[in-house]
């Protein structure tokens, strides 16, 4: 599919901005069996879904709960069951590590092992965040033959490792045997390309035990999530697009860097992500700007504090819209729905405006409302083409 | 996909209830515009409707006519065209025939053949069962080297065939030439691993003429539909449940053996399966509930008697409710249009209510109110991820 859009792309002048609202979707609350999206005073999403094509999008299958990763990959038009980033290669571009293509990384958690190297802590008892950089700084000190070897402490007991040369090859099996009295599992190769780097990270792992010995409750690791970074074809050549993304969060600039865009400098807030957008609107085609708030509240399960964030969002609409974009993308990347206190499958309401859309009998941008809309329930990594083709970015197929 | 889901299937306590109506889809009847569902007072299931999320099955491909065999796979969760199960093996499965892995089974006909052992009647003028029952005990005395043979009466003309044995493979060409005045024809095995099942089946077939040639009109045999019983990942291992069928027809337990459900001892009411399903409540955490009338009155071209058997299950709605499911799913295998008084290729309404399952604006379990709801237009091994997203039994896919 990729290889197709890439054979119908074209160049044009027209600019598409698509907002990612995280976590944007949600579920009625029992009380008033009205939405997040439904409770919220929306006036200027509303007025947008009046004039836009609605619909839902469904980021992986039905039932499926999306992660960050694979719901931002969806958006960005590749099918995240055919392009799967693995927990350590996630966990990297979380603290912006510079990961390179062919490099292995990995999550580690310090643990706590007593006298016979038996687990009794599997997570050293969360130990503060600069121990565990400290101890980072012991475990960079290994040396192994014909890789580089990089260890960045992430947030309490857990770091990165990744190691860097040619002929490193996935899949390795875990380390963490998840029950305590049982000692750390040593690393196998899944396949048999892996046993080269199930060598190393054995040799690794027998040299953080010697340097971590007297470190308790940090006296062992634990390593899981071993993955390479994939080779993804890269959005601006696929689609043709200058891109941008503008992220206040380091796994979602990660996750854009890792197709290709270009990942700006921005301030914390959304208001300093709509300036750094201001500030670049010549400069690119496509700009993806994410919007955290939605999906923070509703991982707390604050369901208020998730209305209050699609309010605040509501109200930034009209600057957006003043930019002039020839195509205005509102979406998520998963739901976060406030009941459930985490990511859920629910499909995700999408509105794409645009001069050509086709507007549909929409008029409010919610779960319900945007099941009747003309896009249908849509997989995300079909969004994109859409985008492009409301952009007047694709030529047509066949003669 | 079945991998992925037996990738992020977790334990939970909660209990799911999928009701599976035979044949529920119909059409509008020409004299009123409204189809089955639409004239039924169905008060239970439009309260469920209208807490539910609501949408439509399609359990093949469009315009495709499911049988039995693949709508219920595509409901137990299998793609029914990457899981294709032979006629042979579903005959077995409609007499409860105990089939093993590696089984070769195929359906039989009795038949009439002249003096020169031209086909004069392809159906042996539909002989009595009992008769059918005294000439399969002929066929039963039929020795093949190294393996077994089961001959199984099933009704009228009919029965079944079944070899046991190591190497049995198919697949094999059929011996009825579908016309008159022909002679049956040699089994052919279309790939060569078949050539040692063809042999055997052709000497069943010499040494079944020769028992029968006193038996006019039922002196001969057609065999086809020649299968293996396919290796069909178990359901139970594949979503993590405890499964348990409750069928009063012998076919739709079969299907549930198939797949590895525990297949629950019940009577031939609907009122008895869910007897059975009270009584086992505590030792299972999903029951597949199957309810025949609707399929019977459908395939009986009697309209009224599809209302009837609508608005019979509708009663039995509340006991099931009284139950406390936290997944309760209604549904079909596939359309039964009295107009059509056959299966059908039309969508099957769909609903799944649960806490989290995002209720929708439609307020009647028809064919066309489900059409708004957001569960969209839904191939049929898509549910069961929904059920399990439902059940909380499925954890994030990626981080």
């Amino acid at each position: 599919m990729l290889d197709l859009i890439r054979s119908l792309a074209i160049e044009n002048t027209t600019k598409v901005v698509l907002l990612s609202l995280d976590g944007l979707g949600g579920l009625p609350r029992p009380e008033t069996g009205r939405s997040e999206l439904e409770t919220a005073r929306l006036p200027n999403l509303s007025a947008l879904a009046t004039a836009a094509a609605c619909g839902l999008l469904r980021h992986v299958a039905p039932g499926i709960t999306p992660g960050s990763g694979p719901g931002h990959l969806g958006l960005f038009g590749y099918d995240p069951i055919a392009y799967q980033v693995g927990r350590g290669v996630l966990e990297s571009l979380g603290i912006e590590f510079d990961l390179r293509a062919g490099d292995l990384a990995a999550r580690g958690n310090f643990c706590t092992v007593d006298g016979r190297g038996l687990i009794t802590d599997r997570r050293a008892g969360r130990i503060a965040t600069d121990v565990c950089v400290r101890l980072t700084e012991r475990l960079r000190t290994i040396r192994l033959p014909g890789v580089e070897v990089f260890v960045e402490p992430v947030k309490e007991h857990r770091f990165v490792l990744v190691l860097r040369g040619a002929d490193l090859s996935g899949p390795l099996s875990e380390t963490d045997p998840q029950a305590l009295g049982k000692a750390p599992l040593p690393v196998r190769a899944l396949e048999p390309p892996a046993a080269r780097a199930a060598g190393l990270i054995n040799t690794f792992i027998d040299e953080a035990r010697k340097r971590l010995v007297d470190a308790a409750p940090a006296n062992m690791i634990l390593l899981r999530g071993f993955d390479l970074l994939p080779a993804l074809p890269r959005f601006p050549e696929v689609f043709a697009l200058r891109a941008a993304a503008i992220a206040a969060y380091p796994m979602y600039r990660g996750l854009a860097k890792l197709v290709g865009m270009d990942v700006l400098k921005t301030g914390g807030t959304f208001a300093d992500e709509l300036g750094t957008l201001r500030e670049h609107w010549q400069a690119y085609d496509f700009f993806f700007v994410h919007y955290k708030d939605t999906d923070k509240a509703g991982e707390d399960g604050h369901f208020d504090a998730k209305v209050e964030a699609l309010e605040r969002f509501d109200s930034f609409i009209p600057s957006i819209r003043d930019l002039g974009p020839d195509v205005l993308v509102v979406t998520g990347d998963h739901a976060t729905p406030s009941i459930l206190a985490a990511h859920g499958w629910q499909p995700v309401p999408v509105l794409v405006w645009s001069r050509y859309c086709g507007a549909d009998p929409v008029t409010a941008f919610t779960e319900r409302a945007c099941a009747a809309g003309t896009l249908g329930l849509l997989p995300a990594h079909h969004l994109m083409p859409l985008v492009m083709a409301n952009a007047m970015r694709l030529t047509k197929f066949g003669a």
